[in-house]
């Protein structure tokens, strides 16, 4: 398969292409605008829709609408865009409808910055919408990934008709990195559930409404049930020389990157570090914590945020292993000197064979 | 002090007018429009503006200004309406405003339905806008709480220069109690750093915008500062017969109410059961589960949501003791029968003291 | 040629497809609301786009988009949508932009009703948005002619750079007649000023803004100047039995149906009646009704509305003849009856030939 | 009575709130701007509200509903602004709400610039929004009527219950000039329609909507009595050196200070020259076109507009008297000596005594 250069925010769209998106409605903000750059340039030629909407608001109604009719959707934006589809989401989830939604993270609250950060977290992996329910959220940390996880986004979304978030940053949308399209593309058909204007699907009907009061709660017991499944079936998270490893890295997107690097330096000193890097954010790979609990000693979340993937780490281990973290915002990243520095400072403190030098004077 | 008998609705516009608040700029939804039309009657007469603006995204702007030009203001809505103020109330906190916003829950996601629920825990305890920011939250449990804590809403938005919610439901803003006003009627100033449109205040500047990577890091660093000490100074909670529960059933608002009855029945029965209510929801009430859980021997979550506050009292307690879980749903608010029959199922499978007939048992 | 039984709404969809419109935009509203559904039917069968935006202002400035762009669009809707859209035609018309806005007048001001009116005469015809500009306005009165003049109106808003307006009424909207489609199906290729992405084009530019005030003026000129040509070119009205006739009755759209039959019933009475049916209401066929001035001895003007058209036909007659005015209003419309007892009591006022029995008097 | 120096902008809203204006709903637009700003000022000063909207659609919806309470309420804008008021106009003139609407022309259609223009003519007098209706305009050409014309709208508002233009351009609204506020402030009572929320105004109704043809036809003759009563009683023009004018020179706005020089200056070379300006423009001054067509040769109309007052000359004329027309436009407006020429080549056609030198001629 021969490999393209591109950007990743160029890759999301042209996998979406092949994955069957026929549609993207958004609205233009750094540093997601190239996703909607791409698309234009690119939805048409596939026979599909670009449309730059009034606003984020309608952007998501739009795509409420048309994948109620069945079609692939998506659209991209950053942070104060998708606080503004906030209400579209919770409809969409509520009315079991899949759509695509790529957060390009920039650096907020309010207007921030452009920088590269993770600051939407809690928006996009807790629900910053109204209501019980959840988005499934993955975190590319390559040009490539962001290809891969487009095209399983749109997998993930139909198999549980629910939003799926891509949430990337600034560095991974705008580098540009050799890609390689693996998919065929996909004719998607719309589904049973569709509202296709049709007299067979005069029936089908797309709402969030229930009001009873027990009707409601079935609905969100069945949500729930989707989102149990989904826990069990769909976690996704790369491990990094964690077979040995005491420290264990814990980052996800452009900070992975660097985190390896600081696990590779930190074992040519003789320190067990690996790395343990989420790909799915929701549902978040508990598994892969608690697996690792056994053996690792201490757990370094390290965020461009406030310690909000942070929590979701401490609820996986549930105190089994104590959690520090290192954390860097505002569009500045962690050097792997600094993150390197504070693994050396954990690892003095350690009273175990995570230090290296501590353990040969034992052996002494 | 005479008490009036009123609705929680009205509680809180009365009280916010006591507290000096001049604005209030909504849209209405039920279970929330009680407040709205509360403050259209009585706003006015305190010389201060209603407006209903076009749609809950006009509002938070137009609270927004209202605050950065010193005024004590407020808004209302419920899941849908809060979903659509997130960009806002994320730029408020970017940009240090205080401001109340009373979110009367209802059932959700989507358009869901009127019945009481807890389901926008995640949006308003965790941040459902985007970037590194919090809201202070509070949970009244009556209709004199409506009152006090919005008076303390006020307040500690002021101190915290920070939007603060209200997070009640539909049942604590329509039943009707007698309430107390304790405070004196506050002459509002507006702060040293408002925007007044005078010579003096030109040079005030409210904006979240932070283009320099080294300012906006150190512009959420002083953020996080502010949350750590409310989370040092503020965290509210209210105990009941907990000094020797081996078993602490938690919950907020309305479910409160059924825990204390359900604590008061487990106890005639020899169940060692007590009830914690954290009244503040951000900042959590941590140091209470910590100081409980010496003693404690489980604590059960008592919710109207899929698991939210759940994951904040596993946070709080760090696996220190096992949390179970019950929750309803839809509109749908467990029975004080149905709690009590957790709590008896729960005591039985304890294999300590908890359980009055073993205890005997070991006794004999 | 085969005919199709069709709905004017429906017919003008078709017609549009056929003229190679591939792109509508718009809100429903009656009585217009068919023109929507089938666009939202047929668009995509040709390959175009449909799409409900969230309001009238979010649907002009969607087709100013896709003008710019070199599609061409359309949009339908009443009155009230009507109004919305006139920040966006001025735009347009400033910005020289083709577009097809078919306007099925329902009764009015505010909501009024869904009874056929003619009360966005002015609106339409005098421009309703700001700034010196024109919007030419075809007035169909046969499903036939919903076909035959959107085709038309395609032509004319490409060859004048400038939107057109279909003013029709609900009577002609949903009435079934039969329609034959003349034209052939039209390929239409972005002309040269689209702003289409390309390198080509780069260097296009649409815009509406003239800062320096000779430019401005230039410009506005220039759009006279366009104006000019299209009132010398393309006024289209019908005549039926005006050559001798000294009673010249006035009306478009639905009206002129009525007209018709009033002038048949009173030529069997022998009256000398008339009929003047405006096609274009701008360029309104002033050289008509002078030349008409010439042998009539007066005018009767029958509109749905409180004399708007009445103003330009007594400006084109400036005098040279009276103008006798009939309207009915809020749904309903004159009967056959009513015009003609009008047209007799005008006719005995008379003091010459047009009174057949008084003629017959002087001759014996 | 002491003057003040003031710009008319300001002199607008100092003579608003004298009216008993209590509430402005507005966004800022150049050259309306200061209106806005002054409203800023001086509104909360006197008890009232300002309020900057979301967007000119928005503001004027909340004028319905401040007008609907019995307020007394303003905004103001530009041309672009008007136009997305249309909707909101056309529903307050259906509803019958009074309003005062100050439309500080620019130059258009579309962005156009901030030059002086008086583009928006057709769009305020012909009214640019759906349906059978009309506003009042008025025309200031100094600061003193900037004030004076606003005192008078709000009378004539409430008195036909019908929104008021006050249409005017950035030259008035930004000169400075002496001011006297002749009128004592002015305590404003709700009328007896306003829906007040309380107990005795329950029954009344604000709506625009008439679902049975006969009962809206019947509104309809109501509105156009109103309409004939106000063309009756309210027409306001100044004559300047109008007694013997052969030649009357007509302008509104700036344009009549510039052909009060060029009356002026016409008869120091024997030229019997006039000035007509219409004050209101709806209703149109006819009686003084009527009377002054019995002296005057020819009539010369001077817009900063494409031929749109020209239109309503010629209307009142109905031909008894050529009509010629001057423009500019863009911003541009014609110098004095520009219109003085145009004067003296007129003249010299005339075979009349209009000019001097002809009759001197004949005199020998």
């Amino acid at each position: 398969m021969r490999k393209q250069l591109m950007k990743g925010n160029e890759a999301i769209i042209k996998s979406a292409i092949l994955a069957g998106c026929r549609a993207f409605y958004g609205y233009p903000i750094t540093p997601a605008t190239e996703v909607a750059e791409a698309a234009a340039r690119y939805m048409p030629l596939a026979g599909g829709v670009f449309l730059q909407a009034e606003s984020e608001v309608a952007s998501i109604n739009m795509i409420y609408g048309a994948s109620s009719a069945g079609v692939r959707v998506m659209t991209s934006s950053s942070g104060p865009g998708i606080s503004l589809m906030q209400e579209g989401i919770s409809y969409m989830a509520g009315a079991e409808l899949p759509c695509v939604i790529a957060d390009i993270v920039r650096g907020g609250p309010g207007l921030g910055n452009i920088g590269a950060e993770q600051g939407d977290y809690h928006q996009v992996v807790k629900g910053g919408g109204h209501g019980n329910y959840r988005t499934l959220v993955l975190a590319p940390y390559s040009v490539q990934e962001m290809a891969d996880l487009t095209a399983l986004a749109f997998e993930l979304a139909d198999r549980y008709r629910n939003p799926v978030v891509l949430m990337a940053d600034g560095f991974i949308g705008q580098m540009m990195e050799p890609v390689a399209f693996a998919q065929t593309a996909i004719q998607h058909e719309p589904p049973a559930w569709a509202v296709l204007g049709t007299e067979e699907t005069r029936g089908n009907l797309i709402n969030s409404l229930f009001l009873n009061f027990d009707e409601m709660e079935a609905h969100l017991n069945h949500l729930e049930a989707k989102y149990h499944r989904a826990e069990e079936l769909e976690t996704r998270a790369e491990e990094w020389q964690t077979e040995d490893a005491e420290i264990v890295l814990v980052g996800y997107g452009i900070v992975a990157r660097i985190l390896k690097a600081v696990a590779a330096e930190a074992r040519a000193d003789g320190l067990k570090v690996g790395v343990l890097r989420p790909i799915t954010l929701y549902p978040f790979p508990k598994p892969h914590f608690q697996r690792l609990a056994k053996s690792a000693k201490v757990f370094v979340v390290v965020e461009l945020s406030n310690g909000q993937m942070l929590e979701d780490a401490r609820l996986a281990l549930n105190g089994a292993r104590p959690v520090e973290f290192l954390s860097r915002m505002g569009g500045n990243v962690p050097s792997h000197q600094e993150v390197l520095k504070f693994v050396r400072a954990l690892a003095r403190k350690m009273p175990s064979a995570a230090r290296p030098e501590e353990r040969q004077a034992v052996h002494v």
